[in-house]
């Protein structure tokens, strides 16, 4: 039963092979690799593995820097995984070798404790470190599997087997779940990865303990919920908190739910999935509406100009969505994931690779952040930054990206039986296993941009590929070497079961018509307005391309087809809406009569991952809503 | 030439005999004035009076408590100005002879500074004693007018001899503009009661000074223009910083402007009124659009929820204007007098007078402040209360209310010539003096409720009575003995000059039909919104009166006429609108394709000034605007 649903297939059997992502993945290969590395390099991140540092030296050890490396080194792992570069790998080993020689006798690894406060290890929850163990673990694993060097496998392994003592058995340690999550998702990766079953209890164990130990503490500032421990993770029924740790919970929650088959698991992640997606994400795939914990907040809390939607956090969303899709079908987990890639995930780094984002809200004006910036430092609020930068205090999101990109392929298929499930469309060839043998397929697709996917098989058998019918795709069509097949899509895939030759076509057309969104009546922030997406991108106005046009009133009649144009940004190529839009007269007058008559104006709309980049410029996602009586 | 201009008509002038106001001031008779002497006792305000606190003892003094003793002897000075009352004017004695007790040899008198921190008297820019000076003497020239009593004026004029000596002559303070403006208004309120031309000088002294000297410093947390010093006054073109010090200082510069004939300070006025009213002012006439600082912000930005809009920058707005059509006709002064008056000022104050806002926002989600409430302290943002207090640690607006009401008369006439200006419409009777001799009028209205006002002649004379036509008053007719009169508008007043007999009666019929704002394209946060209004009332809608319906979601088509009627709350009677609306079908979708399908409702509307008087209710002032296709 349980070898029937988890058939995962990674960016280990994929190679992205052209289009969107190839260019994306390139990119990220001859700049962001070396971006952070240098960046990280620079502000002594990597000097702090020595674990040399003293009191009155300069750039004292963070409690997240380790996080930082071994995030790096995983997302090294994924480019040295499809294309050898020793240059590459020598720094990484040299990392390695750093950690190795850092790791305490007992296995401990973390180079602030061992620098700064070694008799506070494992005493302080707030502090990091089972955070910092499980990012090392990721990347031990990732880079094992990249290279099949172990080393850095072992020192995880190591570290790995203290923990489990410290924590699992003597409880020891000063707390009993971690602070910040992440450990618990590393942990059922290690153990799919190994099959050693230690793994999976200590994951289990973290994770049934959140909620239930007198001894875990929170910050001063913030409170359980923050943390996730408010309740046993089984009586959670809303998202709380810090939402990069709530999401990594939930993550290694399906993780727990499909490898333990445990259905009351699997219950509570639906429910988490549906409050988030139905009351607490933001059109682009945003989540954590504020920056003050960096958290959830309440149903329908959406502002736009403070959303935080830390870069982090729909990273996460998709990792939790992923491990949804692998624990049961149904379309609506790949429309989340795909929502919080092409938009948020995106949107945190430049077109040229190097800048980043840690929040990303869905309108900007400049006017407020200038104003902000010149006023005295105690009477400034906190808001987004409306430019990228190359690293932040708290870098998370650079080191995140290059992982996420690098192993994108993650989110293209996986295995149940005998059907290979389509999720995410992407350019990429590779093998899977199903029930039924092992298929190689082919895919090539103009996606995000096109809506045709074709798929070729490049082996022969009898099995089914189930093609998800994205939720904005109004109408589609399928055809196996160029005829039509009819079928209905369950749960937002359509099954295609047949004796597949070597070199048929299965091809999917998806509908790539502009399409205008409202959202709930309930979202006091949006309420009047639309936002216009197009494929799996939603799009957003920046005043750099509709100058003279007040982009919070411009007002657009969703009764339109809108036209697509290609627009060159920055080195690459991407679609640019153009819409008829009205805007009212200018006025000197602050409060005035309303007026029927409105200037025609055309808007024009790139996706919003693309935003902020060429200048700081007023930017918006939602648009003022007005049927005009023409339009009737 | 300034004799002719400046013939102001005050409460001392005018008996308020019936309508609107005299239930206000009865309300305030009744339960205000004791409600915010009963708070004050109980905080320790007139005990600080004794200057007997020591460390270690409850109640430590407040640097400005001073103010908040005075600002309520002011108020308690206009009910007694109406109506003899012993136990009043004991209590109000009882504080004057603890002042003289506690006045210095040499005139100082500061409760604080004297009990806690003697040494540093004039020392400390940013604490307040220049403005509690500033407030002793307006109630001391109010409290001589009401009582005849001199003994609290005596001790201001020695003060101010102090101040004076100290300030102007020997430059022997630490800093020489006060932190907090008000004592230059009420040295020129001092100087037009007793003619002595030091307080004039004083008075000028103060602001030329402001913003020329490097000995004035501000707030560690703030800057410059918190205080208006990042200029000299003459140079400043835009409203900045702490909004009610702005104001009270703008108060002062129109003052000295008419009293010192000064064409370029009136043209500085001009242009501050001009940038607050086209750019930084609330349809409620709310002014300071953040909690930081208490202060202006840029142009446009006028947020919903946060606004902060603190009831005495309200009342200082007014004041402003008053001051403004004291040195020139133009009926928008008296336009954005009876904004502030009828909406924001009044929204401070509970119809049942012992409650009071601090903060009057122009939309309010009680589930955000719910949400907020129940974080952890250090993950709250500032809100404003949605539900009124009776006292605050900070309580300017209570006693500022109680002085506002009582002399709410002083807002109705100025008289310029043989030209008597009638600005504020109520019910009042009185005396007045004009270059063609005295005359006698009783005005009659149901004003703000009803248009019609009625301006009955008491005695005889051949002058001229300029009728204010407010700018919201689309239509409007006058009549004099029931003949109508054509005339046209000058500068916002129609002038009807005659021989008036004794009995004759002028008539004005304003427009009372509802009317629909937009504001500028330029403020993003209520494009495609209107606000309604009724007379010189804003209204609003409040969850209790519509319940089901969503109030940020709900539309209204501005082509309508809407239904008046009559609504009994908390023992008053006020107009209830009525408005066609429709609001979109619930759906359990986050985000969903635009349907043109609306379910019709009618909507409630109240006066913007009795929100939140029932319960904790959402509130808006601005509501989504839907032209409907069947109403093209």
């Amino acid at each position: 039963m349980r070898e029937e649903k988890d058939r995962r297939v990674t960016c280990q059997d994929l190679d992205i092979t052209g289009g969107f992502w190839k260019e994306k993945q390139e990119l990220f290969r001859r700049v962001t690799v070396d971006a952070v590395y240098d960046r990280f390099e620079e502000t002594g991140r990597f000097e702090a593995l020595n674990c040399s540092w003293k009191e009155g030296m300069p750039n004292k050890p963070h409690i997240f820097w380790d996080s930082d490396v071994v995030k790096w080194i995983e997302g090294a792992a994924y480019f040295l995984l499809k294309q050898k570069d020793e240059k590459l790998e020598a720094k990484v080993d040299d990392l390695v070798g750093r950690m190795e020689k850092q790791q305490w006798e007992d296995g401990y690894l973390n180079s602030y404790f061992t620098a700064v406060e070694p008799e506070e290890r494992f005493q302080r929850r707030t502090d990091h470190e089972l955070y910092c163990a499980g990012h090392l673990i990721e990347a031990a694993v990732a880079y094992a599997q990249a290279t099949g060097k172990k080393k850095l496998l072992e020192i995880a392994e190591k570290y790995t087997a203290l923990i489990d003592r410290v924590f699992r058995q003597e409880h020891s340690a000063a707390f009993d779940t971690p602070g910040h999550e992440e450990i618990e998702l590393a942990l059922y990766r290690l153990y799919e990865y190994t099959g050693k079953e230690s793994y999976r209890e200590l994951a289990e164990y973290f994770v049934d303990t959140r909620g239930t130990s007198d001894r875990d503490g929170t910050y001063e500032f913030t409170d359980q919920e923050h943390m996730q421990s408010h309740l046993p993770v089984r009586q959670q029924k809303t998202a709380e908190g810090h939402s990069v740790r709530a999401l990594y919970l939930y993550s290694a929650m399906a993780d727990q739910a499909r490898i333990d088959q445990d259905e009351e698991m699997a219950q509570v992640c639906r429910t988490l999935f549906e409050n988030i997606t139905r009351k607490r994400m933001y059109i682009t795939g945003g989540v954590g509406s504020t920056h003050r914990g960096e958290s959830f907040t309440f149903d329908y809390d959406l502002p736009e100009y403070t959303a935080y939607n830390e870069t982090c956090a729909s990273i996460a969303l998709a990792m939790f969505c992923r491990r949804m899709w692998l624990l049961e079908a149904d379309g609506r987990y790949a429309d989340c994931a795909e929502r919080a890639i092409y938009n948020t995930v995106l949107s945190g780094v430049s077109l040229s690779g190097d800048s980043f984002f840690y929040e990303n809200p869905v309108a900007a004006d400049p006017a407020r952040n200038a104003f902000n910036a010149s006023r005295a430092k105690g009477l400034q609020e906190h808001l987004p930054i409306l430019s990228r930068v190359k690293v932040f205090d708290c870098s998370c999101c650079p080191p995140n990206l290059l992982r996420f990109v690098g192993s994108i392929a993650d989110y293209m298929y996986s295995v149940s039986g005998n059907t290979i499930y389509a999720h995410c469309y992407m350019d990429a060839e590779g093998e899977m296993e199903t029930s039924a043998g092992r298929m190689k397929l082919k895919q090539e697709t103009g996606y995000p941009y096109d809506g045709n996917v074709r798929i070729i098989t490049e082996t022969e058998g009898t099995c089914a590929v189930a093609l998800r019918i994205p939720a904005w795709s109004e109408r589609w069509k399928v055809s196996v070497n160029g005829e039509r097949v009819e079928a209905q899509p369950r749960k937002g895939y359509v099954f295609i079961e047949r004796e597949w030759k070597c070199g048929d076509c299965l091809e999917l057309e998806l509908d790539m018509g502009i399409r205008f969104w409202e959202s709930n009546p309930r979202v006091i922030d949006t309420c009047g307005r639309v936002a216009v997406t197009r494929g799996p991108l939603v799009f957003c106005a920046e005043g750099i391309d509709n100058e003279e046009i007040p982009l919070r009133d411009v007002r657009i009649d969703p009764k339109q087809e809108g036209v697509v144009r290609e627009k060159r940004l920055e080195g690459t190529v991407l679609p640019e809406l153009e819409l008829d839009a009205a805007v009212r007269e200018e006025t000197d007058e602050l409060y005035l009569t309303p007026k029927k008559k409105r200037k025609t104006v055309k808007l024009h709309l790139i996706p919003y991952f693309a935003w902020a980049n060429r200048s700081v410029t007023p930017m918006t996602v939602w648009l003022l809503e007005e049927i005009r009586p023409e339009n009737k």
